[in-house]
């Protein structure tokens, strides 16, 4: 192995130690100190990588856009196919829990304005929400939203029940059917079959 | 100011300090060292009040559930008058930002099984969702629930847009109508104006 590959396998096991630690005992909950332990490496080891707090957050989250971009499968144009794509990702993140518990508390974490993760929160929401209003919207022009429904409204909506959803489901697994939920809400919008 | 009244009012003190600690660093991130400097007081004279990080947490959580009740009015028979209520409750949330960061700072960490707040937030879910099942079946029953809206699915997916919207609102306040967009998922299920 070249020593650049090692690098990278070495920086690679630090972010999944952070990853691991923030679902933990959140950003502020846990030291860089502690994540270094987690990864088996020294504390001077792992600041040659990450020289501060935020930088390892950055690529928690930049990893985190990677694979969201891999499952999202951007390319898909908004409307019916991007909705049953979004349902199959929350099917994904199901049989993942560790994937939406550190989701989740960075989510609340980074509300505060100065949480060094606020601005991706700011960016992920607009783009969620442009993508969301980009689908009913063309939902609505193929006459396949029902009549009044606010393309807009609808998104917002739909958004604030995902995460909601899965803080529910979290806490108490057995009692809420995640992508079932998803499925009601959209059913109760649609004109069409989502399937 | 008898000894007893002072002790009561030096109690109040410090769990507001401990909510401003949980709002700003979540409550693995707050110490009762900081509490207490927060509260003016000193650490021993904290420590004689709550001996442990978990009894301060109990009390900020029942604080919350008093408040809760005082506003919720819990003696209003499920239907249009608890929904009703409930968007009155919101309305009231949106204005005092501080609560919602708490609840949905806490909400999120305390999905680990191990955090000290675990129980008490089943129980918030059990309740709630138990409340709003009553309340979609009793409007089905009075024909104001439309057609085919299954009771326990509109409950917990309503749940979980709340508390959804609550993260999406703090993070992008200025485009996220936090009560429109309940209205709107209940509009969408309802067959008689809300109000």
């Amino acid at each position: 192995m070249t020593g650049y590959l090692k690098g990278r396998l070495r920086r690679e096991d630090i972010i999944t130690a952070a990853i691991e630690a923030y679902r933990e005992t959140g950003y502020h909950g846990s030291s860089l100190r502690e994540v270094a332990k987690r990864a088996g490496i020294t504390h001077a080891g792992l600041l040659y990588y990450f020289p501060t707090k935020e930088a390892l957050l950055a690529a928690v989250l930049e990893r985190r856009d990677a694979e969201d971009a891999e499952r999202e499968k951007l390319d898909i144009p908004p409307g019916m196919e991007l909705l049953r794509h979004l349902i199959a990702l929350a099917e994904y993140n199901v049989a993942h829990r560790g994937i939406v518990e550190v989701y989740a508390r960075l989510a609340a974490e980074a509300v505060a304005p100065d949480h060094p993760a606020h601005e991706y929160f700011i960016r992920h929401y607009q783009i969620a929400r442009d993508s969301a209003v980009a689908t009913f919207t063309a939902l609505a022009e193929s006459g396949e939203l029902r009549d009044g429904v606010d393309p807009h409204a609808a998104a917002v909506a739909f958004i604030g029940m995902e995460d909601g959803l899965q803080v529910q489901w979290l806490t108490t697994p057995d009692e809420v059917d995640l992508v079932g939920s998803m499925r009601f809400f959209l059913r109760n919008l649609l004109t069409v079959p989502l399937d």
